[in-house]
C-alpha cells in the first residue's frame, strides 16, 4: 500500500508547518516511512482537494485518505494497534487532547508573533502576499507589529515554557520516560520555530527544554534533522 | 486503621485550600473516607510538625504519614491498587503531571490575584498578618494591588481557562469519560475561589467549564458542596 504525506512546503525546501511535524512523528512512532512526502505552497491547496479541503497535514494510506493532525493520530492509533502506542490508552489520549489544546492555545499563540515573520521571508515570492493577509488576519497584527514587538513577545513566550519547563525537570519526556504524542504536539513548535528562524527562541538557561529538544531531535534516526533548518539548535 | 487528613482551615469553617483538594478528591476516587479532616489554622503548622514540615495536605493513613497533593496521589495509587485508578497507568500518570504544572503554574497564578484578597477576608483573625505577608511576598503585589487590578485580572483570568474550555467542549472530564486526578488538579483552583469568593469567576458563557464544575460538585455524593462556600456556583 502507498503511504502519502501531503505537508507545506517553504523555500529551501524548508518544512516548518507544526501540524504537519505532529504527522511525520506520529507516523515515525509507529514505523511507518511514508513512500513521499509531498510538499505544496500555501497557495496550491487544490492539490489536497482531494481531501475534501486544503490544509495539510493529508495522509493518504492505501485507500484511506485522512486530514487534521489530531485525525491523523487517531487514525494511525487504531489503523496501526500492534506498533508502539502514540497515546498509551484512553486515559493517556484524553490528556494527549489537553495537550493538543495548551499547545495551540499557548504554546503557539505564544511562538507566533514571533515566528510568523520569520516564516513569511523564507515563503515562496508566489506565496508572500496569501501568508501575509492570512497571519495578520488569525494573530490580529501586522508582521510590522509583530517585528516591532520581537523582544517583549519572546520574553512573554519564555514564560509560556514554564509548565513544560517544570516537567521535563522531572522526567525526560512529556509522555514520562518513553516519547509519545504529546512529546510531538509540543515539539512540533519548536521545529516550527527551528525551521525558519535564524535566532534560537529556547535561550541557554532553559537546560530541561533544550534537552529534550535534543532528544526529540534525536528520535527516529533524526528525521527531524533530515530538513531544511538554521543551525542554532544543537 | 485510622485514616485523617489534615487541610486547611479558615473562619466560618472554611476549607478553601486547593492543594487539600486534590487529595481529598483523590481519597474518595480511591473510595476512602477519612475518619476525620483535622483542619488546621496558617499559624498552626506546628501541628503537622510530626510529618517533618509544616504544609497541609498531609495524609495520615495508620502508620504512614504521607505530605504534598501529589505524593500523596502516588501513596494512594501505589497503597490502593485494586480501587479505581487515578492515573489510568504510566502515561496517564506522567500527563496528570504536566497538568499539575500547568494548574500551579497558569492557572493558579491567574486566579491568585483575584482569590487571594477575598480568601484574606476570610482567615481566622490570628492569621491576617501570616497570611498577607506571605502571599504578597509570594506573588509579588500587595492585597490592595490586586484589588485595585480585579477586574483586568478576571479578563486574564479567563484567559487563562482556554484550553481548559476547548478540551471540556469536547470531552466531560479532563481525563476523559470518567473523572481522575488531572480533574482533580484543575478543579481544586476553581474550589478555592467558590470557597471565599463571593462572585462566580467563572463567566456564564463559559458554559463548558460551568458544566464541568457542576458535575465535579456532583461527584462523590456532592463532596465538594459539603463545605462552607458562597453559593454562586451552581
Amino acid at each position: 500500500m502507498t503511504l502519502i504525506l501531503y505537508e507545506r512546503l517553504c523555500a529551501d525546501d524548508r518544512r516548518p508547518s507544526p501540524y504537519c511535524w505532529r504527522a511525520r512523528l506520529a507516523l515515525a512512532h509507529k514505523g511507518l516511512k511514508p513512500d513521499e512526502y509531498r510538499a505544496i505552497k500555501f497557495t496550491e491547496a487544490e492539490k489536497v482537494g482531494f481531501s475534501g479541503q486544503g490544509k495539510v497535514p493529508v495522509l493518504v494510506d492505501g485507500d484511506e485518505v485522512v486530514w487534521d493532525s489530531w485525525t491523523i493520530a487517531t487514525y494511525l492509533e487504531e489503523a496501526y494497534p500492534d506498533a508502539p502506542s502514540l497515546f498509551g490508552g484512553e486515559r493517556g489520549k484524553a490528556l494527549a487532547r489537553f495537550v493538543n489544546h495548551w499547545t495551540n492555545e499557548c504554546l503557539q499563540k505564544a511562538f507566533a508573533p514571533v515566528v510568523v515573520p520569520s516564516l513569511h521571508a523564507v515563503t515562496h515570492a508566489e506565496d508572500q502576499d496569501y501568508y501575509r493577509e492570512t497571519r495578520e488576519t488569525k494573530w490580529g497584527l501586522t508582521l510590522d507589529d509583530m517585528r516591532a514587538q520581537r523582544g517583549e513577545r519572546i520574553t512573554a513566550l519564555h514564560q509560556t515554557f514554564a509548565p513544560l519547563r517544570e516537567l521535563l525537570a522531572e522526567q525526560p519526556f512529556v509522555c514520562g520516560s518513553q516519547p509519545g504524542y504529546a512529546d510531538y504536539l509540543a515539539f512540533g513548535e519548536f521545529q516550527w520555530a527551528r525551521c525558519v528562524d535564524p535566532e534560537d527562541l529556547v535561550p541557554a538557561e532553559d537546560k530541561e527544554i533544550r534537552t529534550w529538544r535534543t532528544r526529540m531531535l534525536d528520535l527516529f534516526d533524526g528525521l527531524a534533522r533530515q530538513v531544511t533548518a538554521f543551525d542554532t539548535a544543537a
